[in-house]
């Protein structure tokens, strides 16, 4: 696929220099994707693509505007192979704002959160909203709407017929995350259909695959993906890279696997398979740290030749989604450029989308449309009134010790979980938490419609005491609240419902702090630096209910019900044997 | 795009061990095309396609069949990027069989000379002959029949509509050489119109683009084509690479542009955009040096590292085509496979064609499709009765001096021409060649029922007696004949119309050798041993004319009538100015 040129015949006029340029970028060293070198050079461009680079007469410089590039480093603008705008807790139009000075003008978003709200609407609503900005943002269509059938109910179910009706998108390019790699290593019939459906319409297949390795890597990959962006691990890494597998090195909020993924891959010949994402950021990281140009200079930092390192967020990531003319500076490409001093330091001075500054010095130059969806004011919570004996657990004796699988994570830092059977003493009917402080009640209720209400006990979550409730809560981003007390929880609960979806922490029947997210009980109407603002004050609520263990607490919680995180999570029905695809009753019998 | 498995599922099952594999190659030193490594291990195959390779356990070999590579090299099956097979003079099913025991299980054809005799037919028979046999032809749509228009016909002439309807064949995988550059170049609609169809089918557009730079070429990348295989100086290899074309290092009976190439690019620090290609090799070259195998070869000589050469056979193109399945060993890749002892000699021991061992040392052990098809009988040669007059330059005088435009070979062994200006003697009203051996008089007859002649005169074309005449003509295959006198060429012409197409050599009024081609007068019906055989008692004929300046005489006729090989060239419509797009009038005014 290309981005089609509006006139090619006037491109190419530009090209010969027959009718002038609308801008030349002149005095760039130019850094090319194809041959590695660096080059001095004059780049000219009509109609947002490059028609020509002059290297060698340097006084070659017609053209409508002149920018002079002092000898700055030119290089393509940036590409994130797999983001879930959603992360940030922005909109599309507001995540703009935010990543463009950091010189991302392009991203392969999975607009997945919203699907498992508002299904193909959520969908269509993130597209729309992507649509007209100063940066592209391409569509993956979410795979696993929801995550693990049969076992969650989240506001949507993608079946191969939903997954069709959305490769009409004008700016749809692959398939997201296949997620569910169990029901493709199974050969189950659901996901063999959809990987058909984005075959016949030569949609790029992206994957995700944890842990996978040997014959189940091979089978995940006979299946369709052919990416992964979710390795954690040095020989991982590296098994995957020899699969064929398109690895893309993560540098998330929570999860940082460059180190690990270079250290696997470091000693490879080629690296024409590498690309980088950042999956979820939110916008604290954003706004501070960076975005796809970040994960460069720490793969930089990790030994990465700098030019192989910007390959992998340009022109690599350009072929994996089978964009033919994105992603180098050459006659023919889009003109997305970033001008900077240092390779290493990536912090752009100066970037171009479709030919156009629109960024000067970490300034935006360009309005970003403000814009209005009637979606974004529907209130998506939608929950029975709940009452305190919804959050208490009725055990099966009126008083005693009941054996009870506990949701343990492995430790306070780590999203990974195992079920562990614990003794614990029942009061009056109810199950206690013993008074262990490490212990706390969890509860995932359906936000559908459907009313049903999941109830378990967790260990080593992090909280000390109070309630913690969200509607992020992945992927079915059902209310999830883990408490101490009922009452803690049914506060929390309607504070939730009361502001239609977001963050809530409680301590002795008091609100500490809301973190309201309006649109589909995952975005907030605000731009990143009002968010971060009202983020922070949740983290700061969050560490006072003793959340201290992470350097992001808020995203503690958001992943308590993602049941393809091994081995045991929480979704709407119960607590997910991950591997096993089944329920594990809370007591044992 | 993918090579589709039939049963999806069932592959999977291999993949996983839960299910027979079909076979497994074991013991064999994989060459990964994505690390770059070689490592000893056991590949899987099930329907045809590499279900998984096993690293770790090489005790783990449960399969249908076993084939111990004794520690043989394995390495994917080599892809041509770009060849006429027409150039063989064999049908497809017969280069088939010459170039599979080399390794060759996937070409990327361009029907373009059967194209220009036949039209949509022709290239629909190259397309239809190819299906079915124990290698992968795919088909790019000759994007310039003919070669130039309005200056030349051809049996065909494709305008968009003819591109459009030829987009529906199972194989088409992009549009061939757009070789009329200066179409590209000056925004010509009908070009661009072509141009179109091919971006609107995502198809590949391949490039052809001799000697372009600068602006030039920008402008010609910006009209849509990426890959070139045209390049035959360094510096121009250079500046392609760096423009971001697609270079493909040809190495056809005629063009040995490896050790250039290479030289320009050697110092690039990718060249994952580099591939290999023939273009045109002739039956003998095939069967005694070898086919993609052989420019592997040579590139290794040239200092080329050997998994580079052959990353360049295999998956880089690949990519170029957008094949997403093919050319690697790794899972859910199509099992081409080749083994080998040593790399650098790039000589098949044996060979698999999806999953099937199709060659043992250089044995065929399938048979290949015997074939008959209703155009392969059809007579093309289309031309009125011919008289001795017909080829006898009328001046315009009586007798004297008269100046003439002569298209002057710039050497006996380069194809390159220009219209250098002498003075002939005119005899009775018609022009000599002031006895001057050095000089021919050449005859350009359409072949397809226009009935008109083109006569002029050529100076080095290398004979010094005699007539050559052939329908094996670049690019419209008009009949072409070069000669000392008329008789000798009426003789010619009129065997040529006797065998229904192929080359005549005439000396003294006598035919020295016919090599008959009745396949549209470009193909023989014989296999490649044969033909050979015929072809070399042709190459005879041609040295005894004195044509002894070329390791292959043949190859001297058949671009005379190339006109878009600069300066000058003929057509059946008279010396065309290859650069200024006009007829160079014979006589100077």
């Amino acid at each position: 696929m290309k981005i089609q040129v509006n006139d090619k015949k006037a491109l190419i006029d530009a090209a010969m220099n027959r009718i002038e340029n609308d801008l030349v970028i002149k005095n760039a060293k130019v850094v090319n994707m194809f041959t590695g070198e660096i080059l001095l050079g004059n780049i000219f461009i009509s109609q947002g693509f490059i028609s020509h680079i002059e290297y060698n007469d340097l006084n070659d410089i017609r053209a409508k505007v002149v920018y002079d590039a002092l000898g700055m480093y030119a290089i393509p603008g940036l590409i994130d192979a797999h983001v879930h705008i959603e992360s940030s807790m922005m909109t599309p139009r507001n995540f703009c704002k935010a990543v463009l000075p950091w010189g991302t003008t392009t991203v392969i978003t999975d607009p997945h959160e919203i699907g498992n709200v508002w299904g193909i609407d959520g969908v269509k609503y993130m597209h729309d909203d992507g649509e007209n900005l100063p940066m592209r943002q391409f569509i993956d269509i979410p795979s696993c709407v929801p995550a693990v059938p049969n076992l969650e109910f989240a506001g949507a179910d993608f079946l191969a017929a939903q997954i069709e009706e959305l490769t009409s998108l004008d700016r749809v390019i692959g398939l997201a995350e296949v997620m569910d790699f169990l029901a493709v290593i199974n050969g189950e019939k659901r996901m063999l259909d959809i990987l058909k459906v984005a075959e016949d319409h030569n949609l790029y297949i992206q994957g995700h695959a944890p842990f996978l390795g040997g014959r189940a890597l091979s089978a995940y990959l006979c299946g369709g993906p052919r990416t992964c962006h979710e390795t954690r691990d040095a020989q991982e890494a590296l098994n995957k890279y020899r699969a064929g597998t398109s690895n893309a090195m993560r540098d998330s909020s929570m999860c940082k696997n460059v180190p690990a993924i270079w250290d696997g891959i470091k000693n490879s010949r080629y690296f024409d398979t590498l690309c980088l994402c950042t999956d979820d950021r939110e916008s604290e990281d954003i706004l501070k740290v960076g975005h796809i140009n970040d994960v460069i200079r720490t793969a930089i930092k990790c030994g990465m030749n700098p030019i192989d390192a910007i390959k992998s967020a340009t022109i690599n990531t350009a072929r994996e989604i089978k964009m033919d003319n994105l992603g180098a500076l050459a006659p023919g490409y889009v003109a997305d450029i970033i001008l900077l001093d240092k390779l290493e330091e990536m912090n752009p001075k100066a970037v171009f989308y479709q030919g156009k500054q629109v960024v000067q010095d970490h300034q935006l130059l360009v309005s970003v449309p403000e814009r209005n969806f009637a979606i974004e004011h529907k209130n998506s919570i939608n929950i029975k009134d709940l009452y305190v004996n919804d959050f208490k657990i009725k055990a099966p004796i009126q008083n005693g010790k009941v054996k009870v699988n506990v949701m343990t994570f492995q430790d306070y830092d780590l999203s990974t979980t195992d079920a562990v059977v614990e003794e614990l003493e029942v009061k009056d009917g109810y199950l206690t938490l013993n008074g262990d402080k490490d212990l706390k009640f969890v509860a995932v209720v359906n936000r559908y419609g459907r009313n049903n209400i999941a109830l378990h006990v967790a260990r080593r979550f992090g909280t000390t005491h109070g309630a913690l409730a969200s509607t992020v809560s992945h992927d079915s981003h059902n209310l999830t609240i883990v408490y101490d007390t009922a009452e803690n929880a049914l506060i929390a609960a309607n504070e939730i419902k009361r502001v239609a979806g977001g963050m809530v922490a409680v301590e002795d029947n008091k609100i500490i702090h809301t973190l309201a997210l309006p649109i589909g009980g995952l975005l907030s109407f605000k731009p990143a630096e009002e968010l971060a603002k009202d983020a922070n004050l949740m983290k700061k609520a969050n560490y006072q209910l003793g959340l201290t263990m992470l350097e992001n607490p808020l995203l503690r919680i958001v992943t308590l019900a993602l049941p393809v995180i091994p081995n045991v999570k929480m979704s709407d029905l119960g607590l997910v044997d991950v591997n096993a695809k089944k329920i594990i009753p809370l007591f044992v019998s």
